[in-house]
């Protein structure tokens, strides 16, 4: 990039907050996707809100490429630049906590906030912000705003699309727009939060969010059943659905994936099984939860399970919730090359798309462990495999075609939490029609005439 | 209207769904604003998606401008004909039930189904659609969408917003957009249902929605607590909050709704209270809603209710509800004209708002009711008068002034609720600046090139 400009970023943020040298710009070349990384022509990481607009125009002035990244823990290619002129603009130093509010139940907060801690923060303040995606230890909210993450707790307590009450981004001009508001209802303008959310970076950059707390649930209950047979397993959800009980968390794991977290962390996962549920279930009465509590056990027998193991305490609570949480990382030992999806089905098509992958598995003789949000027939099959083996890889290629096929035909979705990104941008056509990306392109380049924001991800 | 073109709406819908007369066209020229009406040159009533979209090609091509009208229920003046070249398409033939999905609790409908009977119908399932605006007996779901309806049950169950999985809209060129899916989470291409919610029928026509569904509660309590000082409700409302208990439906009415209700409807209110408070809990356990309620009822005490009526049973309960129902009918019978505002502040503000509408009120001798929906801190001041004495009709338009800079200085919005039309789109730039506003004409333009859909609201 020519000396000049960068002069002129620098004039922005200071010398220590552009980063030019090849190391620097390499670690901001690859997001957590398995995608081709590319390089960008510069990182500059603004600390306060008035440096953020004016990063943004210069670089938009400049015909440069921006990708916003927070902590780059994107599963679709999202933050990873889109060519080798792209400014990536970092959101790591915008990560004020700007304003908890206990009486009217919201937060002001900066993009670049932790979602952990932020949900620690509000904790503390004896408040709860439920939204808990997978990378929560790292992700920023600006990233789970911009592919309105999910998480474990979906079913009961949504996803960051229930919890946005107002936002203000920079526009392609380095324009303020203001959005939302304080107020728990809010039809002022148009919902260009709602807009905003899951646009991936592609129609402007958020500068500021305000988020809706709730109050904590007063109690919680755990338990693992265990299956011998897999559609066993979602024929409890189904039951614990039509007997009306939400629970805040129905995580299910497959054979494979208990195979490896046991061989991962020796929690004494029954091995032998097909798959197991971890359930919990939470309220604001102790007597109403252990009620609730006990009737998913009694559902879960009805339905088949061989063994409910409920979690005596905090400790064996988070025990069974640390054998969820190392579901990935223990695929992720397998076999070099973990590609993770994210297609959902309604909920009641769960045994059927789970069928679908394990047929999808053997066709293409992969291996697929499968864990996910049961109660959201929000699954991942994570696919083992070596992205350097060629063959292989195009295999895992078709798998993928196929899966998102099979998720269309139960009436599901490309992708339930991860985004489109780069990676699934090509399906998008399949799920909806031209006519709905012809509109989609309308909207963004009204929005980025320049083609600037986030090029080549989301809509093609 | 040329003839030519009036055959060729009729050879879309046929000869009956054509309405040419004036007395018919008048019938469509306005809603439930205090505004001008606007006779439009056609009114169009599609029965099916296929008429639907074919109206809306045939009526852009020929630069018709297009709103479209469910019940006209609207506060805002949003269904109100742009101009008298216009085109009103109605939906509520449009009016079909797709699907109840009990497994994966949601509903597909075609715009024009009527809230109410939605909403009953839902409930013969065993299921619960929540959103209850005020209109919800004649309201039809489109126009809750297009408003983002709220209603009486936010504080707990949230708005129109918080139900919209996906829908399908024709676009400006008649051709259908498909978004959102039949998932609990869906981040496949943009969110185009957040960007529809609320945009008042100026960026697309709605054909179909998928509406997410909950599981009714089982227990239910409701209770009237009496004040002789508004402030004293409102902080019961924040001891409420603050005790994390979020009641179902949280409403005030002040002395001069109490006033009117009572020599309305006499059913026993307390004429001489300065405010009540109408409160419900509601849960999936009967043990645990007794709690709760009780807790309420201590807190309404602590805060120094002079009296607090729990309802003994159902009859009770609607009684109380009746009385809240009736604030607005009881209002508007006082004096020819009401003019109904629904400015929104955060919650803890209730009692500052309030102080600022009566000091209004008094400043410029109005008489207004205030009633509303405390727990949202959106509040419905209500000013009784009469549109043909033009000196007070100026002063009610000051004070509507003088309301909205109120609730923007104590960090509210415009409109919780009614929506912005034609009636509050020349205080948008206030409440947000010039580059939002900006911003919403790129996108709107980029939708709708010709400017056709509702011109003239919203957005100015």
């Amino acid at each position: 990039m020519n000396l000049n400009l960068i002069k002129e970023f620098i004039a922005i943020v200071g010398k220590e907050l552009v980063f030019v040298s090849e190391a620097d710009r390499q670690a901001y070349s690859y997001d957590a996707a398995v995608l081709t990384p590319q390089i960008p022509a510069l990182v500059v990481m603004p600390e306060n809100q008035e440096q953020l607009g004016k990063t943004v125009r210069l670089a938009y002035e400049n015909g440069l490429p921006i990708t916003v990244r927070g902590a780059g823990s994107n599963l679709s290619g999202a933050v990873i630049p889109s060519s080798a002129d792209s400014v990536v603009i970092l959101t790591n130093r915008l990560n004020r906590i700007i304003e908890i509010n206990k009486e009217d139940l919201y937060a002001v907060v900066e993009p670049g906030v932790v979602t952990s801690v932020f949900a620690e923060t509000v904790s503390s303040h004896g408040l709860f912000y439920p939204p808990d995606p997978g990378s929560q230890t790292v992700s920023t909210l600006g990233g789970n705003v911009a592919l309105n993450a999910g998480g474990l707790r979906g079913l009961k307590y949504g996803v960051t699309k229930d919890y946005l009450m107002g936002m203000e981004f920079f526009d392609c001009n380095g324009e303020l727009v203001k959005t939302g508001s304080h107020t728990v209802k809010c039809v002022t303008g148009y919902n260009l939060g709602g807009m905003m959310l899951g646009s991936e970076g592609t129609l402007g950059i958020f500068s500021q969010l305000i988020l809706k707390l709730v109050p904590p649930p007063k109690a919680s209950k755990a338990m693992m059943a265990v299956y011998d047979d897999i559609a066993k397993a979602s024929e409890t959800v189904a039951a614990i659905i039509a007997a009306h009980i939400i629970p805040c968390t129905l995580e299910i794991l497959d054979k494979k994936c208990i195979k490896y977290v046991e061989i991962h962390t020796k929690a004494g996962l029954p091995v032998e099984a097909a798959a197991i549920l971890l359930i919990e279930v939470d309220g604001s009465h102790v007597q109403a939860v252990e009620e609730d509590a006990n009737e998913v056990m009694t559902l879960c027998t009805k339905c088949g399970a061989t063994d409910i193991r409920p979690a005596k305490d905090a400790d064996e609570k988070n025990k069974l919730w640390e054998a969820r949480r190392n579901a990935l990382p223990a695929l992720a030992r397998a076999r070099p090359t973990t590609v993770l999806e994210d297609a959902t089905v309604p909920r009641s098509k769960v045994p059927n798309m789970v069928a679908e992958i394990n047929r999808i598995a053997l066709k293409h003789n992969l291996e697929i462990g499968t864990f996910g949000h049961a109660g959201d027939g929000n699954l991942h099959p994570t696919i083992l495999c070596d992205r350097r083996n060629k063959e292989e890889f195009r295999r895992v290629e078709d798998a993928i075609d196929e899966i998102f096929d099979a998720a269309l035909n139960l009436k599901g979705t490309l992708s339930g939490e991860h985004g489109i990104g780069i990676a699934k941008a090509k399906w998008m056509e399949k799920e909806t029609n031209r006519a709905t990306i012809n509109f989609s392109k309308k909207l963004r380049l009204a929005l980025d005439p320049k083609y600037l924001f986030n090029a080549g991800k989301k809509i093609l």
